[in-house]
């Protein structure tokens, strides 16, 4: 079955369009989407859903191949399990389209605007983006949710799923194209890159002037990868080792109840924290609580010297931390310990080996969440919060196309604005430069 | 005496620190400008004003020697003219130092904020971008003014100005380095790029994690380089084939006022007109005017068929365009020149042909001004007003580092605004996700 699927697969391959065509494509449609009204967006979106729920059996059925594809290759279940598709899963992906229709229109908004000096009116809007690249892994709900976010910031998509939904892609994407193109909309502003391997990312990766933005989701290894070859311009996202601070001045509780939460209401996200540093002041009092609520959590803990000699007497598992610790996304049931001596030693080390995602500081002290708020130079700073807030739906985007961490165009949860460029309209009557 | 200065220059070579260890001593001092109060950045811009002044001889003295050489070399006089600092010029750059240190202060605004339904509060706020490269051609003035809007903005620099004016940057660099160490700040966020050629530029390129953006200010080819080789984000900036429309539906007097300021005003520059596209129905009572005005102003017109036809009886010198006419920027005294049919085969030639910098409808139709601002995808659509607005100090953001030609990040003008990232300040009191 497998192998029936790739030959089929090949023998199409000639006639398929190269990445070229298809971006050039996309450009076009994007230049009809761009002065499309929020209405003939939100119909398309609509359509979209209905039409994901009306062919919910083809679509699950599309997905079984790559289910099956999957575990014929040995798998992980819990890999085969973010890959699979069953009907209640395609109809809540449905809704979620649903809820990116019901946001406000990014487009058109006036960012900034004045009467100039001379008497000319000046307004910043926001337009499109133009023609949106997403290279991403695993999960096909991925496909749905990038092409909504698009669509409704009146991008066009070039989506480059991984080759283990190839199958699950295909069927989302051609629902998709029909609803789009049912409701009027150009169908090419929602398109797969064609092609196999690496050869059709790189010319994905060299189509500057074309593509306007590429944003890869997934490992460390593949958004590397874009940002190295990529001359479009490349947004990073989701490396995150998040730390949480526990202050001199800390209520014990809170801090036990964050440190927990940010470790492991979920330990696979980029929101999670990969390192406790205690304030060596509050050490003795907190770490012992801390160590047993973490092992109660069955988390393991990779301690440094001080943490260790607390330790003792808990029931914890630590063992001792090397260097590597302090740069690990664990992304597992395991977090570093450090002890250090100052507010100012545990920004020094986050600043070292932070990826600038999230960090968290539980303290009382007035000064000391100021002081951190502002030296600390990440995305998301929380002050007696969790680090799980750094995402797009709890910070109330309604929508997240990814977690930018770095500094360009957008930084941290990006909505529907981040989908979004301006432009300036210089609005005159006769006026030239004297 | 060029002789000996290029010795000196390598005698000192070996000493010479690298870029990678430039870009660390600069991402040390972002850390301490960041959180940096706008008095203490104003204190030291108005302390690198003074030095200016102060220290005119020695500026001067070191223009000199590059002066010198550029005319060994045989450079032209033009060139040579804008590489040369006078007292009165050196004078009129720390104006523009105090100038930048007027405006308001980028860092630290709210952009966004809001209370979440579950009580947390959440802040948008400017910080420091961190380590701006710039990397640019001739004038020495861009030394100081890219310096001024780093510090002000709370970034460190690394200045990479060419092998021309290498005298001048360094006696610069000296002086600003010195005054903003005795204000207090680190001296280190301001440093030229140490090396000859090429090989520092690529080492600047490849310093991602150290550089937070790079920005090519210069020539089309520096540009090509810089975006097709850095790993570094970087700003396009700078190119503009611009483009007047005048509409079917457009008063005379306007249209030919608009396209002289548009074209001619200021040829040199990036916000200057290269094409004039023109409603077919209005062509005959408008061209053999503008023919007349463009030749009184010493323009050649490189016409299609239509504009040639039209140019009989005029006093224009008028030649045949070829298709590169439509993509040249030729920052002199020539434009471009065709008569379309429509308004939306403007907008395509626009689309077509355009660097994506300025365009500009002079219209009295209301619904033609709409269509056209709403198709036409560049940074800057004008309405019945020239070209030349686009532009940072016109915009009245007070100084500019460059235009950017891109659609991540800044587009348009960049101001101080644009020289900054966001962070989000999340505020609980003990906020878990549930």
């Amino acid at each position: 079955m497998s192998t029936l699927t790739t030959t089929t697969a090949a023998a199409t391959e000639p006639t398929e369009p190269t990445v070229t065509e298809v971006a050039r494509r996309a450009r076009t449609a994007a230049a009809g989407l761009a002065p499309l009204p929020r209405s003939a967006k939100d119909a398309a979106l609509q359509a979209v859903a209905d039409a994901l729920e009306a062919r919910v059996e083809e679509i699950v059925e599309a997905n079984a191949a790559d289910v099956a594809r999957a575990r014929e290759a040995g798998t992980a279940e819990s890999v085969v399990d973010r890959l699979t598709l069953t009907p209640e899963r395609v109809r809540a992906i449905a809704s979620d389209v649903r809820d990116v229709a019901a946001l406000p229109d990014p487009v058109g908004e006036v960012v900034r605007g004045s009467t100039l000096p001379n008497g000319i009116d000046l307004r910043q809007v926001r337009v499109p983006l133009g023609v949106v690249g997403i290279v991403y892994e695993a999960r096909p709900n991925v496909t749905v949710d990038a092409a909504a976010l698009c669509l409704k910031s009146g991008n066009a998509v070039l989506l480059r799923g991984s080759s283990s939904a190839y199958s699950s892609n295909t069927a989302l994407v051609a629902v998709l194209r029909d609803a789009v193109a049912g409701a009027g909309l150009p169908a090419d502003a929602v398109q797969l890159v064609p092609g196999e391997g690496r050869d059709a990312v790189h010319e994905l990766m060299r189509a500057r002037g074309l593509v306007d933005v590429l944003i890869p989701r997934g490992g460390a290894s593949l958004i590397r990868t874009v940002v190295e070859q990529s001359t479009v311009p490349v947004i990073e996202t989701g490396t995150g080792n998040c730390h949480v601070y526990v202050d001199a001045d800390a209520d014990l509780d809170t801090a036990v109840e964050i440190l927990l939460n940010s470790k492991a209401h979920r330990v696979s996200v980029c929101n999670a924290a990969e390192t406790l540093l205690v304030h060596r002041d509050i050490a003795g009092a907190f770490l012992p609580r801390a160590l047993d609520a973490l092992a109660g959590a069955g988390v393991t803990v990779h301690g440094d010297e001080r943490v260790l000699a607390l330790a003792a007497g808990t029931g914890a598992t630590v063992v001792e931390a090397t260097e590597e610790d302090w740069e690990t996304e664990y992304l597992s049931y395991d977090i570093a310990a450090a002890v250090v001596d100052s507010l100012d030693a545990a920004v020094a080390h986050i600043r070292r080996w932070s990826s600038g995602h999230t960090e968290a500081i539980v303290t009382t002290s007035q000064q000391a969440a100021r002081r951190f708020t502002q030296l600390v130079d990440s995305t998301t700073v929380a002050v007696n919060a969790s680090t799980r807030f750094t995402d797009g739906g709890q910070f109330g985007f309604g929508a997240e196309i990814g977690i930018s961490t770095q500094k360009l165009h957008a930084r941290g949860p990006m909505g529907l604005p981040e989908l979004t460029s301006t432009k300036y309209i210089v609005t005159g009557d006769g006026h030239v430069r004297p």
